[in-house]
């Protein structure tokens, strides 16, 4: 049978990524690879995973392999419930249900908020499956310019005229630019959201990965300081993972919001794939139980601002003075951007010959934006390999640039 | 804000199941649950989860830990591809995707195929996860009666006079109903799928648990020997599950079909949740390496045979003669249907004080049939708990079957 005269309108609409089937690439031996969003490997605390495992199967084996809530483990949401809670944000188990990473988090928020046609403020660029999934809905992105303090809060007012159903901002260390939103900017989209009665979703998959300077109060926690009310009253909806602090292999995330969406969330859920993994939930809340998870954030910090710091000198001695880039506070990634005239898929090309690996911007970006851009991973590569990556990259780029002026 | 004024259309189609609403109910202590769709929990071998998972660590930690990609690990890929290869089923890898559970592959394959008022033939009863699924789908559902031997695959051809997109069936010991669809009426079936050029979703949870008689083939083999090309060439999309012969809670599931139709579903698990579980999978494929899973269904079979004999025995024992029920050669349940004018609701009511508890099956229906049926699963509970449950439940039925008479 022509399954092909069978798909659904939507399955036109569903791409492949090509960040993720460069992963696959990016497998060869001897490839540098500064593409993909990988957490290192040789930073996963694999005794503590090892001890964590044999501690809950020999404590609850029966209960972590069974069945269990599609809420979520009572226990992790509690915890996670204690951890975000402040004054101004008073969380009960209720305001939290735990996902299959905060990607599924994104996509069952879509589903139950997002009608066909219905519009969403993006920052511009923006994380790529997070578009994807939500253009399988139908839905239609309205562009905002981000600068070196994130997005442009002052570009959203006329935006919000056209009624957008929500707002999706990633405030810390942005994929793909690293750039983080600006506290006064936070403090001006939370006021804007109770103007024009709209929702955000605060996606913070990198906030604890900050390398200097002060936290910035989330988006969650400012908007909540404008409620009245003793619940959680608040337009914004959180997403946070444990992908990126601990291990993304177990897929576990969760989201924050006022009882009536995470109840639409979890019924979402139910149908469409009933529960997060049990086995999963225990290890994680294994990890957490005795602040494990704070004290190795403290070492991946660490490891991470080293791998940054190594890239930004890189940068500054390899590259052309043509190129620019973004220079974040924390995360894993980081913007460059070319002279207009260059393609980075055409670098690209150049780059896979030399052996070293990136993601292109386009793909990030809305209104065609950003074929001159690229992403630069450094959370995944030895200081040494980032070095010599980004020298290599630095002389296929030197290189172009004096074909093109020639040419 | 009140976020009621802006779910999407689809969210006033998002219910809770009563099903999983009612397995919190019943961890009350005393209590005796024919509810819930369990896997015995002092079944899952846990001596050899710990070896696996040591061993998995051991020798894979840092990949089980980390992303993988989308379409699942290869060598669980292969595996599955070569556990139901046949001569007229040549399946490479790329004919499967790992999902997380059997449900997200229905759900997804839903996404993938489904627009709203499409027509889906379905069994009536059926599963209530496919019906909740795909409702959010704004599918319109045509309902086929069933009978002791599945289906009536004879009342189908009315129905495919109306172009329907999709036929889902649970040819073995379904849910909620414990029937096994004939072999005479699986021919019949896939020769109307190729007369119709129709999609059938075949869903396969408990076929490896037969406890009497022998295998039936499944209706992507017998679609397969009606095509003509060497690759794939089915009508059939095929979904399987881990859930039910090792442990649900590392939710590992899986579809085979035709490399077009599997990579749609891949696309649409990008934007869903990325991957399934990778250390999960990696638990599994090192339980299936050695033969492990074959042994330990033998195991199954031989615990849940004698638990679904206790149960029919004490159902002939205890239960009023005004109750009928199916006799599964399978499975985890079975239906029992009481006289017209008896509401199983108010049946589960009073069961519940004597702290028993049931699935009615109103739920399962469509048509509004079915409020004088209920399910019983007997694979959670020991052969006398069993027992025991079902002298109560018959008290209690006698008891109601009294008062009516009298009233």
């Amino acid at each position: 049978m022509k399954w092909n005269n069978h798909f659904a309108e939507r399955a036109s609409r569903m791409t492949r990524s090509a960040v993720r089937e460069l992963l696959k690439l990016t497998a060869q031996p001897g490839m540098i690879s500064l593409a993909g969003g990988l957490p290192s490997p040789d930073l996963f605390p694999m005794e503590r995973v090892k001890e964590a495992i044999e501690f809950v199967l020999g404590k609850a084996g029966k209960r972590a392999l069974q069945y269990g809530e599609t809420e979520g483990v009572a226990e992790l949401r509690d915890w996670i419930a204690r951890d975000f809670s402040r004054p101004e944000v008073p969380l009960k188990r209720e305001n939290v249900v735990i996902t299959s990473g905060g990607q599924q988090a994104l996509d069952l928020i879509g589903r139950v908020l997002l009608n066909e046609n219905d519009k969403v403020i993006v920052e511009n660029p923006t994380y790529l499956a997070l578009l994807s999934a939500w253009r399988l809905l139908g839905v239609q992105f309205l562009p905002v310019r981000s600068d070196a303090n994130g997005m442009r809060v002052d570009k959203i007012e006329p935006l919000l005229q056209q009624k957008p159903k929500l707002i999706y901002a990633v405030p810390n260390f942005q994929n793909p630019q690293g750039t983080t939103l600006a506290l006064e900017r936070r403090v001006s989209l939370v006021e804007l959201l109770r103007k024009y009665d709209v929702g955000l979703l605060e996606d913070n998959p990198y906030g604890e990965l900050r390398y200097d300077g002060e936290p910035v109060a989330s988006l969650l926690e400012l908007d909540a300081r404008l409620g009245t009310s003793g619940d959680l009253d608040s337009n914004v909806i959180y997403v946070g993972t444990f992908s990126k602090v601990l291990m993304p292999g177990l897929r576990v995330g969760w989201a924050i919001a006022s009882e009536e969406v995470i109840e639409k969330i979890v019924r979402a859920k139910q149908a469409a794939d009933l529960q997060t993994g049990t086995l999963s939930q225990y290890i994680i809340g294994e990890m957490i139980r005795d602040q494990f998870l704070e004290r190795h954030i403290r070492v991946l910090r660490q490891a991470y601002r080293e791998r940054r710091d190594a890239m930004l000198v890189a940068l500054d001695r390899y590259f052309p003075n043509e190129a620019s880039w973004t220079r974040p506070d924390g995360g894993m990634f980081l913007m460059v951007t070319l002279p207009a005239h260059l393609s980075a898929s055409d670098v690209l090309k150049q780059a896979l010959e030399r052996k070293i690996a990136f993601v292109p911007g386009e793909e990030f970006h809305l209104d065609g934006m950003g074929r001159n851009t690229f992403r630069l991973n450094f959370s995944n590569a030895t200081s040494d390999l980032i070095e010599q990556g980004i020298k290599r990259l630095g002389e296929v780029l030197k290189s172009m640039l004096t074909s093109a002026s020639r040419g």
